[in-house]
Order: structure tokens, then C-alpha cells, then sequence
């Protein structure tokens, strides 16, 4: 078996989490407690890339994790147990009903005459229909929530947990809906403290004030935490120089969780490109399916591209029963996944 | 009056969000209805700065809007108007206090046995406490939020409310808590697309899963959006390259809000430079007060520095009443508040 070393190096250089262990731990007794029942390990969110050890700024992924939290409830309906792999503070399955709500909650609730607080009667219907699915799904603890932030943080978790959730073979599914970085900045060229801008470089305040009062008086730059992009060309400017994060799908596929299947996603604003990437991704990391979504269109359409070339377009009527593309979408793949788990069966 | 005329010239370039006028009209008619009351105009929350027209990717600035959220609720405690202008999504006054619950708000609730949704009685009391404020700002139309994403619309808003803010003259405070952007990428440099990693700059699919299978097979990359640093340069990684946003502390004392008074909060990692920083500021901005921290006690201290050149510290007791550092900070700049207007009633 072919694994490739890169992604090693990536994590031998670039440190776990501190919850890494204690994470695994939850994972272990979460997937004990489900032995005759499908697991999906649903990623969420998106992931930061810190400019900063002791992070001020961070490049972001745009991702609510609104596709995410909702694709969870629809495997929960279906009868899964889920591992929900997300950006923290990112939407969360069932609360994220309401995330919206300029008033946060407390515009759901109202003061009856005896001074308790309940939820309004108009609202009553809405919130107890989604109350009581949470409710089960935490009586019977089919959620497991694994929170994460930065790019490494998630490829350190995702391995963890992908390695675990293999021991349940053909039964796991990875639903990859997270929006990963695609670049990183290596421990050793990230500044320790928050990059100055301007006043840090000056010399003293009253130097500074005295010689150069106006706003758009800034002083030059220094890049020392920048080695690659030499200062002298840069000045008053902010150069960040990333690498690319090691593309880890591939071990995960050969390596991590070769027994379960596993779907990504892939978010494109070109509709030119979104095909030809999603057929180049199956193509090289050999994985069941990705689906492509278009950032404009993506609350209405996706398209799932299979190993053997086909594309499929799921779209969500304007009428009709189903609300959210979620409930589209996960249905279609757990019937692929009885397929996948069926293949598997043969092959025993 | 000197403006500084490098913020036109920013605001020409950077398009003001759709939104601005209609926020205008809010914020004109919220003044109006406070004839007789202070105004703090709170800002709260990173702000992003977009990396492609079509945003996916995005830098940001490290904020939950914890200090903007709770200082508001001092400020209306105090019977001030609060104008919320903060990052979407981030915590807002209030609904803040059950931001961090792990299932969201239906952690709280329950179902009694008739059917009816409830917040949970052994969480009654501290939910009670809170709605009552929360009510009763909503209902005296208290306060007002105002929403922003990207480091542009935050300086637009900012410079359209902080006008309007000045017809109240002293009675104006503008509360910058906000962590604000110091560079950003011109519209002329901004890729219209996602950046693309690998796949994108591939030839054709069979090419490149043919000639290039690996993992660590990274093609060479197009940075024709990034005309400033060379691609020839920077074969396999992205190179970021950023403008520093024109400091706009002096327009806003000198042109936008000259009767209010405005402070101004800095953060830094570093303890060297912050009270330097803080002085700099003050020196070169000629507003009122800076409010230093630092990141990783910024929960237990700030410092505040004043133009004479004064500098005091201010921290949360380990025990006693105040709970939270902003019930400290906020009643310490109302006091400086009280100064502010009475001087300003002096000079009339």
C-alpha cells in the first residue's frame, strides 16, 4: 500500500491539539455503544489558518456550517448515529433552527403572568416538533459533537477519528462537508506575536508624532516572520506566503478508514471548473463520490459525480414536501451506502 | 479643518454594502427618538477581509464580540441608547450569555407533561433575569443593531452612523471595540473566483491523473491576481499580497463625529508594546482615551490611557459583586463621559 509520506511530515511538524486524546476517548465509547448501527462522521464548518502563534488574525474558509448541521439531522432521521466534526461555534444540528433569529432565543420567549418564562405560543408548534428530535437524539446519545478550529486541529482530528470509525468496516461513512484551507503557514515562518502594522515599526511616539502626523503616514513594514518574500519589496505592505496543506484525502482512502465510504465535497464559484475538479479529485484519491455545489446556487442544487464519470444534478423543487436540499441529498447517499455496504458483504 | 483626503480616495475605491442607506435610516430615526438620552455608538467583532470578489476564503480577526456584547449591556444598564454595530453573527447583548451552551439554547428547555415547551426551572431564574432586560430594551426601543462583514463595509458604516451621531454632539460616545482589519486587498488585485489550489491549473483531467497521481503532486501556480509579487516567484504556494487600510481614527475625530467622544481599544500579545502603542494612538488620533489589553488577559485587565499620558490599570476582584470586567470598564468611561459633556457644556 502506497501512503504517501508528505501528509506524515505535515503532522509530525505541525502539533495535534491538546483534545486530541481526550476526543479519541469520546469517539471510542461512542462507536462501542452502537455496534449494529451506521456510523457517519459528518465534517463541518470551516477551518483557520492562524497568521499568528498567539493568533490575532486567521484566513477563513466561508462555511456557516449550515449544509453540514443540517445533513446531520437527516442521518439522524434515517436512523444513523453521527459524529459531528465541527468549526466551533459553527451551526450545530438542531439548534441551528434558530440561528438566525436577530434576538438570538430570547425572541422565541415570553413571561406568562406567574413570571416563568416559556416559549411564545406562537412558536410553540416549531420549537417542540424540533425539541423533541433533539431530545432523542441525546436520550439515545446518537450525537456525539468534536469541535475544531484551525486547519491542523482538523486534519489532526480527522485522522483520529477516521482510524477509529475503519473498526466498523463498511458501515461508516465520512460525509466531508467541511471547507478545508488549502494553504497553511509552516510553524517555523509564523510570526510569535500579532503582525504590527504601523506604529510598531516606529521609532519613538514623539518621533513618530512630531515627524509624520497624517493618516496616511504609515511607517515601513518589517517581514522578518516572512523569509520568503524579501521585505525590501514590500514596504508598507503585508505579504503572507502559505504553502499547500498536504492533500490528505488520499490517505484517508488507503489509510485511515479504507473500510467505509467515504463522500467529499467540493464548493466552486466557476461552474466551468466544478465537473472537471470533481472528476479530477475522484480520479486521484479513488474515493465514492463527490458533490459539487456552486456557491450562488448551492441552497438549490448539487451535482454528484461518481467513480465510473456519471453526473447526476439534485435539485430541490419549488413545491412539495421537502424543504432543504439536505433532505435530498443525504437520502441519495444512504441508498449508495446500501450499495457500498452490500458490495462489501459480497466480497466477505 | 485638515481631513486627510487618502480616506476619500479608500471610500471612492471600495464600494459602500448595499445596506448603508437603509442602516441610515434606522439610525436616524433611533437618534431622533432619544432627543434627551447619551448615545454610545458600540462597535463589536472582527472584521473580514475577502481574498476573491466571490468570497470564499477570507482573513479575519480573531473576535467572538464578547467585549462588545457585555460592555453594551453596562451602557443600557446606565440608560444609555446603544447603536450595536457589529460582525454578523458574532454575540449580540443578551442572547450572549448562553452563546457557549453546547446544544444551543435547547439545552435549556424542557417539555412538560402537557405538551408545552419550557424553559427548564432549574434555569428560570437566570433566564428571567435576563429577558426582563432584554424586553424591556426591546420595548423602549433601546437599542439598535447594526450588522457588518468585511473591513469596507465596517468603515462605511462607521463613517455614515458616526455622522449622524454628531447631531447629539457630547452626548455622543463611539465605543471601538471592534477588531478592524489593518490591511486589505485593493478590487483591482481581487481574484473574481475562488483561488484555486491544485486541480484548477491542471491541463485536462486525464493529463493531469495520468502524468500526476500523487498526493504531494502539487501543480504550479497562476497568481495573475497578485501582479505585485512575482508568480515566477512562488511556484506551488500562495502569495497574499495586502494594502494597509488608511487609518481612519483622525477622520473620524477631526470630520465625522468632532462634537462626540470617541474611545478607542487596543490588543496586542505583546506587553512591550502595549502601553507604547496605546500612546502613539492617542498622540496621532487626538481622541480621548485608549483602551489597552492583552489577548490573554483581556477577560481580567485593561489599561487606560489617556492624552495627559496617564495610564491606569483596571481589574476584576476575585471575588465581589462584578462579575466581568466590563462591569468595571464601562462605568469608569461613563464617569470620563460625565467629564466630557461637562467640559463641552463650559466651552459653550
Amino acid at each position: 500500500m502506497s501512503v504517501d509520506l508528505s501528509g506524515d511530515q505535515y503532522f509530525s511538524s505541525n502539533p495535534a491539539p491538546d483534545s486530541i486524546h481526550r476526543h479519541a476517548e469520546l469517539v471510542r465509547d461512542f462507536i462501542a455503544s452502537h455496534p449494529d448501527r451506521r456510523i457517519a462522521l459528518v465534517t463541518s464548518g470551516g477551518t483557520t489558518v492562524p497568521l499568528e502563534k498567539r493568533t490575532v488574525r486567521f484566513i477563513d474558509n466561508f462555511s456557516a456550517g449550515t449544509r453540514g448541521a443540517k445533513s446531520a439531522e437527516h442521518f439522524l432521521d434515517a436512523g444513523y448515529a453521527v459524529i459531528f466534526m465541527h468549526r466551533e461555534f459553527s451551526l450545530t444540528p438542531y439548534a441551528q433552527h434558530w440561528s438566525h433569529l436577530k434576538d438570538g432565543f430570547l425572541g422565541l420567549l415570553t413571561e406568562d403572568p406567574t413570571g416563568v418564562v416559556t416559549v411564545d405560543s406562537e412558536r410553540q408548534q416549531e420549537v417542540l416538533r424540533v425539541f423533541r428530535k433533539y431530545k432523542k437524539t441525546r436520550d439515545d446519545n446518537l450525537l456525539l459533537l468534536i469541535p475544531f478550529t484551525t486547519v491542523t486541529d482538523y486534519l489532526h482530528e480527522l485522522r483520529s477519528i477516521a482510524r477509529l470509525l475503519d473498526s466498523v468496516g463498511s458501515n461508516g461513512l465520512l460525509y466531508l462537508a467541511a471547507a478545508v484551507s488549502d494553504f497553511f503557514i509552516p510553524p517555523d515562518r509564523m510570526s510569535e506575536h500579532k503582525i504590527q502594522s504601523t506604529d510598531a515599526a516606529d521609532a519613538t511616539p514623539t518621533d513618530k508624532v512630531a515627524g509624520k502626523g497624517g493618516e496616511n503616514d504609515l511607517a515601513e513594514e518589517e517581514f522578518d516572520n516572512f523569509d520568503s518574500c524579501p521585505p525590501v519589496l514590500r514596504s508598507k505592505r503585508l505579504v503572507i506566503d502559505l504553502d499547500p496543506v498536504p492533500k490528505f484525502l488520499k490517505a484517508l482512502v488507503e489509510a485511515w478508514a479504507p473500510g467505509c465510504m467515504v463522500v467529499s465535497f467540493k464548493l466552486e464559484t466557476d461552474p466551468n471548473l466544478l465537473i472537471e475538479k470533481a472528476k479530477i479529485a475522484l480520479a486521484r484519491y479513488q474515493h465514492d463520490l463527490v458533490v459539487g455545489n456552486l456557491l450562488e446556487t448551492r441552497q438549490k442544487e448539487v451535482v454528484f459525480v461518481t467513480p465510473g464519470g456519471a453526473e447526476e444534478w439534485i435539485r430541490l423543487p419549488k413545491t412539495g414536501e421537502v424543504k432543504e436540499i439536505e433532505g435530498l441529498i443525504v437520502p441519495a447517499i444512504i441508498r449508495l451506502h446500501d450499495e457500498y455496504i452490500k458490495s462489501h458483504d459480497q466480497k466477505k
